[in-house]
């Protein structure tokens, strides 16, 4: 229904403007000037009870009255009248709506309660509602050439489309686009998002024919579970590319280190994008940048660069830039080079980059994009081009943009010191090739192109589903909760990770340091004790842990005198744990915390201060697929430690990756608990898996 | 010297065009035109034997023909002429050079020569050149008016000097510069540096009273010990922006693990910059953005921040970037928030950021401007603008120009959606608000303002002397020598550390399994013991060391059995080291490299994996300031872990400082060694210094 209502709001036959005005700078205005100015391939009707014309169009008093059938109607009209104005718009038998008119819920309290109603003649009416408080809506097809914003800038018609959650921002997007030659397809200001939302889009736009790119500018996620699994199955066929604002909530966090804390909701929208393909732009320059080279070249197949180049400071940078974004330098092939002999100059330098000093002509860069394009060992070309005092740019601009249409392979250009109305520069872009005023940019755009590649290589996984008896499990939490919030105890937390298949140290909670030694006796030594009671969090500073403990004669010494040290400091003592002592292996972390927005939130990183001081971590969004929890291991930059390093043996990464998915598992199973960490779990050799020696389960106050 | 020609480069009475021609196209031509249009305001006297006059001046066919004397020559005939045009110039009296011609020593041999015979007539006659193969000279002081360059667009006057190692380069940033409206005092494109070098212009430009921010584009340092110097002191009065190309030399080696490999010059030229205080911009754009701030508003004096917006989303991106570059979001006083309540709309969010919603006029922004500009917890202020469709951008910009005016607090701008000549973009630069179209941008440059601010208020430090007895170790490296280049033996080295005061871990060198047991009763239980000999470079893989040996029949049957199975390997045993044991403490390494460029690179982290895969370590170019020392310490991400964590007790970094200091001495006295790694040092708690466990020189095949 949403689809079919999306249609009436992009390809309407007829508009209604329900507001328009005859005074210039009112917003009813502006919609009426750019649905004609621009040429709106269908019938414009204005509604306005004060005028018989608005623009030199028949006005109606409403919509009511119009003769013909109206398929969209814009909303302008004041918040006190908008309601009314809507009702007689589904009475009219309008399809789709778009609601410029603010004073809704952004405004709280009573608006809120306008928005309700609205919603409900939108459903009782059957109407499809963009907005209310949006900027409007575009479609650049020559068969609809529909511009419905106030914005001051027509854009140019292209294959991107472009949602934004901020129509301030989309109205100065519209504007940049057009002043560095970037089209667009489709436009839409979301506005409030009462009932299209930025997944109704997603999904619209993965079927339009006319969109080949998408981008978003999103400030928070109406349905994030709903926003992965569409974007998952539409990265697949398009590129999106969103910037998100809100990163800094992460970076006040930064100083906190536990899983709790470090799961700031903005780890979580890097961890959806980054399962779900999405490309993130850290910035509104890179949101161009990418969406220029996304929408006009195709991918790279490959990591390797050639740089061809007029100037070598300029080449360098460019080169700085690739290798720091992860992309290489081709290895040009003798005959490459070979072939460029022939013609360059002496003084130019061939290897890659190809520098052809500041003689070079608009030939010379020709030939020298079609050798380095030949070359097998080449995935993608930059062209980075200052323009001397004599050559005339829009020849070298041309014959880039020739050389590059000769081939399939990806091409880039910088023409530095120029802007972007530069005739060289539209000259490039209007042709299809990508072109940024910094080498920098390019190398950016391009590694970010790259990025895309691997992600579509990448094997999909899938999300493995483990036997467990949640008879079992349930009553556990319900238990727990039933002691209201807080930590778990540990009895209960070890039953639920045994429930899971998770392995944990052989462990038994005991009283006294007599019992402590028989249970070690029986768990087999060496063991671990730990003191436990309600005060003991920190057991380290508190020495209320010995490790490797050998024989029953130490246990119950340590035991003894533990007991002994905590008592004198007017610590309650509840009893022991007695633990295998797990010997050699690496400490990992496995973790959860619950996103406000985005639910539980899964966290992977080696133990101690990896975790702590150098947040080495990653974090993933459950379900976790097989591949998904491999890339999670692989991502964190110890990684080398798992897989051993001077002569150490390889960790048990498949169990490791096993377990995580277990974990992913229980932490959808478990909806009271708030936070779980394992911490640490220790993962042994290469088919001797791990022990999981200490977890703790966090209920929520709600729970 | 060089001042005084320096002087008759940049401020000549009068100039002679050596190849000045009539042949548009020619850069003989392009610099006559561009002096005369450019109104150059002493006399031009073109030089060509085959004219009569160039644009419209006359000629003379020789620089000794000219009736008046010539201050300056700027040549640019080709390159077989050149040295004869030169020495001409050197009879004529002529003081200083700009030599444009190429075919030098940039295309190799002959060039060199050339280049040679090229600097001796200079030193003969006592001229003063830039370059040669260079682009020129500008110097926009209205007494000058010198457009000694072939670039195709005039600089506007300002306050930045810009040196360029680019010619190409140079000429696409004064292109771009102009478009954005930022002006320069002087600009020199230095060439091959035959004479004139970068250090030489620092120095004359700290000293000019038009040049208040410096730019360099840098492909190398030609003097680094110069440039260290000189650029400390100047970064004092002026800053110093640099952008320098070859970056990816240290990408590419970012596998290799060893302090070796760790030290590309790319990481010597970070620590210069850190250590100088020089600002490193990551690209051209960055350059043009930093410069843009430096050089027309103060400094912010602290980090907190104000945001004034019109639109949500822009505002929040701002606010991301400022907190991930290291600012802070500035708490406003009540009374602030107070007074914009007085006539803000009630949708307004009136704490920081503050967004006063798209209705915002010229008025609106310019009232909240001296309401956060007054609050004393607020340092600096970036206003971020989305023009609407009604309102007027100049009206705007001129609101918070005005309004910073009356304070000295730091502004900057975003105007988003704008083209860098859009009116309210030039109004707002004009007048002295830096600009950008992107809210990253500005946060980035106020970044980078304040990095300034932070580094002038940083202690300077000293470098101590230690007292060293260079008659004990001088020997012990001529010995060395005579051996041949490779590592140093143990025993060498460690007399090495000691003669500087070193403190390393107990340690003797012994023949045999009884020799170390004996060894080991004189250090004192408990002891390690390391096997020796030349293969035995990894000795943890080859379990040739034993820890933690707690009597003597430990270490002789340790030894005995050492000894079995390395023989039994084949590999040769010449003996071991019995060394204290240093329990407990953190393991840190100390290193040093010698840069191609640089000299020796002093590196500090902390051991093991942090160093190898983290890469959690800091660069220091010797000599070090206690002050350094203390800064490169602190300046890893695992300091904490220096620092106590957990109940632990704080580590001696007063004791590691003082062997930052001894350290950073010694590799400055030993010439010939080209490495040394003290991996471990075990450094122990506060007031218990730390111990050397292992040493590591390597003679360099210079040696």
């Amino acid at each position: 229904m949403v689809s079919d209502g999306l249609d009436a709001i992009f390809s309407p036959r007829s508009i209604a403007v329900v507001g328009a005005s005859r005074h210039r700078g009112k917003v009813g205005y502006a919609i009426m000037h750019n649905l004609i100015v621009n040429e709106y391939q269908g019938t414009v009707y204005p509604v306005n009870p004060n005028a018989t014309s608005v623009h030199g169009v028949r006005a109606y008093p409403t919509v009511l009255d119009i003769p013909d059938p109206v398929d969209l109607a814009i909303v302008t009209v004041p918040a006190e009248v908008a309601l009314e104005a809507v009702e007689a718009c589904g009475r009219k038998g309008v399809r789709g709506l778009v609601v410029i008119t603010a004073g809704f819920r952004e405004i709280g309290g009573p608006g809120a309660e306008r928005e309700a109603k609205l919603l409900d003649l939108c459903r009782s009416h059957g109407m499809t509602m963009v907005g209310p408080n949006c900027m409007g809506v575009i479609n650049t097809h020559p068969e609809v050439r529909m511009d419905a914003t106030f914005a001051p800038t027509p854009p140019l018609r292209g294959t991107i489309s472009f949602m934004t959650q901020s129509g301030a921002l989309g109205v100065a997007i519209l504007d940049h686009a057009r002043s560095i030659n970037v089209g667009f397809a489709k436009f839409c200001s979301l506005g409030n998002k009462a009932q299209v939302s930025g997944n109704d889009l997603l999904e619209a736009w993965a079927a339009d024919p006319e969109t080949k790119t998408i981008l978003m500018y999103i400030e928070n996620f109406g349905n994030p579970k709903n926003f992965v699994r569409i974007a998952r199955e539409v990265t697949k066929r398009k590129p999106i590319i969103a910037v998100k604002s809100g990163r800094s909530e992460a970076g006040s966090r930064a100083a906190v280190s536990h899983t709790g804390s470090l799961g700031g909701s903005d780890l979580a929208a890097d961890a959806v994008f980054a399962q779900t393909g999405v490309q993130r732009a850290n910035s509104i320059e890179e949101l161009f940048d990418d969406a220029m080279a996304f929408s006009l070249q195709p991918l790279p197949r490959g990591p390797r660069v050639a740089v061809v180049t007029d100037a070598g400071g300029p080449g360098i940078m460019c080169v700085d830039e690739l290798v720091a974004q992860g992309l290489q330098l081709a290895e040009l092939a003798p005959s490459t080079v070979d072939s460029m002999r022939a013609w360059a100059p002496p003084e130019a330098a061939l290897a890659n980059p190809v520098d052809l000093i500041a003689s070079a002509t608009a030939e010379d860069y020709e030939r020298a994009m079609d050798a380095v394009l030949a070359d097998p060992g080449v995935d993608a070309c930059i062209a980075v081009y200052v323009p001397p005092v004599v050559t005339d740019e829009v020849l070298v601009a041309r014959s880039i943009w020739t050389a590059a249409k000769r081939r399939d392979k990806t091409v880039l250009c910088t023409f530095l010191g120029r802007s972007e109305d530069s005739p060289g520069f539209v000259e490039l872009v209007q042709n299809g090739i990508p072109s940024y005023l910094f080498p920098e940019s390019a190398a950016r755009a391009l590694a970010a192109m790259h990025r895309r590649t691997m992600y579509l290589a990448r094997p999909e996984g899938s999300v493995k589903r483990f036997d467990v008896d949640r008879s079992r499990t349930e009553p556990i939490v319900t238990e727990a909760r039933g002691r209201g919030p807080g930590r778990v105890a540990d009895a209960d937390a070890w039953r639920l990770l045994e429930a899971y298949g998770l392995r944990t140290a052989r462990a038994e909670v005991v009283r006294d340091a007599k019992a402590a030694a028989n249970a070690a006796s029986r768990i087999g030594f060496p063991v671990v004790i730990k003191a436990l009671g309600p005060d003991l969090v920190h057991k380290t500073e508190l020495k209320a842990v010995a490790l490797d403990l050998r024989d029953g004669a130490a246990v119950r010494s340590e035991a003894t005198a533990m007991a002994r040290r905590l008592t004198a400091r007017g610590l309650a003592l509840d009893g022991f744990l007695v633990q295998e002592f797990v010997r050699g292996g690496k400490e990992v972390i496995l973790g959860m915390t619950r996103d406000k927005v985005f639910g539980p939130l899964i966290l992977f990183g080696l133990g101690g201060v990896y975790v702590e001081y150098l947040k080495d971590v990653a974090f993933g969004i459950p379900p976790l697929t097989d591949e998904d929890a491999r890339r999670m291991i692989r991502s964190i930059r110890t990684y080398p430690l798992l897989e051993g390093v001077r002569g150490e043996a390889p960790s048990d990464v498949e169990a490791l990756t096993d377990a995580l998915e277990r974990f992913s598992q229980m932490v959808l199973d478990l909806d009271g608990v708030d936070e779980i960490d394992l911490n640490p779990v220790i993962v042994l050799g290469k088919g001797e898996g791990y022990r999981v020696v200490d977890a703790r389960f966090v209920l929520g106050p709600s729970a």
